[in-house]
């Protein structure tokens, strides 16, 4: 029997728009379709007639499990990812999970980049990543939380723009309170953030606030929290993290 | 006069197909379109007839200035970014000097999210940012270079994976030299690393090697180097950093 084909698809945050032809191209490809049925919806019109497999949120192993079943029977399979497979996303365990099978059984792997929600909450906030900036996960579930500490704590004692992924959920709801707290320890209170909820989905919210007035309730698992380092600013309702180009009006020679 | 309107349109790391229909509909609807000249040739196709203006390479502030001037004349203008522009790209410039005109006459600016380069160099690696990441720039052209080995030192000492730009280029020769020598100071040796120049590009180039591998002479501008954490490991040539699900084989329960 052949070995077939996993594709691991970045569809982007949430509207076809922000579908790359890439992936658009992948799924058209695939015999068969595999994901989260949240991110059915805007994916549908290019998946018309295929085997689609829609599981619950939260089953990443699963997901990741049955696109490789199907693509060890020989079947050339899209293994859906919000945003880019490869930031907290399908990616990773997918590829770990063929790393357990024996090799001449394992399908071939194509990882297809996306626009991830990072891209697309700084896109909607103005330009809170325009320098270095450090990605963490606040989900402990994964993760000792004394690891998450320490990053949260190195991240911002080097002035980071920080991008925190999984601020909340149901079950973990004191987390973003702490990384708020060991922030406000290392940077001013009125530091810039972006709350974006649902980037470029019909429910999209995009808040600006500070580190002191974060309002830690409002935030849940739908969430990038975009915390801004020393120099961010407010700027028409945006944030700004500036480059460090020497900046002249319009009009006059720098 | 009325004011006029920037796009600042994220094109991808450079192949059509990781052009998002978003940025294409902004390419279609700007009546200029400003950008370095070298992220043409995958547009092309969608601004034949336009006014369009290339410039070279490091002009960000003229780029960012020459689309405000027509913007501020009531036209509509797309200033192309290559990956997306909020990740060491055009965002920043353009808004911050939009910040410096007088508020009635500033255009109005959206920022269309895309693959960055960061995307896609993981996604030819495998699944190098499984988990939390920093990026850092290393060009000291507009950072103070005791910044960026803060950043260096903070970010390996904290475990995140690394994702440097800018790592070299003609007139910056040693500074990747260094991090690799700070990052050896608190990483294996062993430790993953991979290079990926000019990503989706015909030009593009893949290498995966280790830290105390790595050929810093063969790495110039075009390059994204990703440097695993203590966990990343190779598989079938790729770059792998588990999550931390635990992981059973295909066919046994977890």
């Amino acid at each position: 029997m052949s070995v077939g084909r996993i594709m691991v698809v970045g569809v982007g945050p949430g509207h076809a728009d922000l579908l790359t032809p890439h992936a658009a191209n992948a799924l058209r490809q695939a015999a068969v379709v595999v994901g989260y049925s949240g991110y059915f919806p805007w994916i549908e019109e290019l998946i018309v007639g295929k085997e689609s497999i829609a599981l619950p949120l939260g089953q990443e192993r699963e997901r990741a499990l049955i696109a490789i079943e199907h693509a060890a029977n020989g079947r050339s399979v899209a293994l859906i990812s919000s945003g880019d497979p490869g930031i907290y996303a399908m990616a990773s365990v997918t590829l770990e999970m063929l790393g357990t099978m024996e090799p001449k059984r394992r399908p071939e792997i194509v990882i297809v980049p996306g626009v991830s929600a990072l891209n697309a909450a700084a896109a909607l906030l103005g330009a809170p990543l325009g320098h270095d900036f450090a990605a963490i996960s606040l989900s402990d579930l994964l993760t000792p939380w004394p690891v998450i500490e320490k990053r949260l704590s190195a991240a911002a004692g080097a002035d980071f723009v920080l991008a925190l992924f999984n601020p909340k959920s149901v079950r973990r709801d004191w987390q973003l309170a702490r990384a708020r707290e060991i922030l406000l320890g290392k940077r001013a209170g009125a530091t810039p953030v972006g709350v974006v909820r649902n980037a470029y989905r019909p429910e999209q919210s995009v808040c600006v606030t500070t580190l002191e007035q974060l309002d830690v309730a409002a935030v849940d698992m739908f969430a990038v929290v975009i915390v801004g380092n020393s120099t961010t600013r407010f700027q028409d309702g945006l944030l700004l993290t500036p480059r460090g180009y020497d900046i002249a009006p319009p009009g006059e020679t720098p």
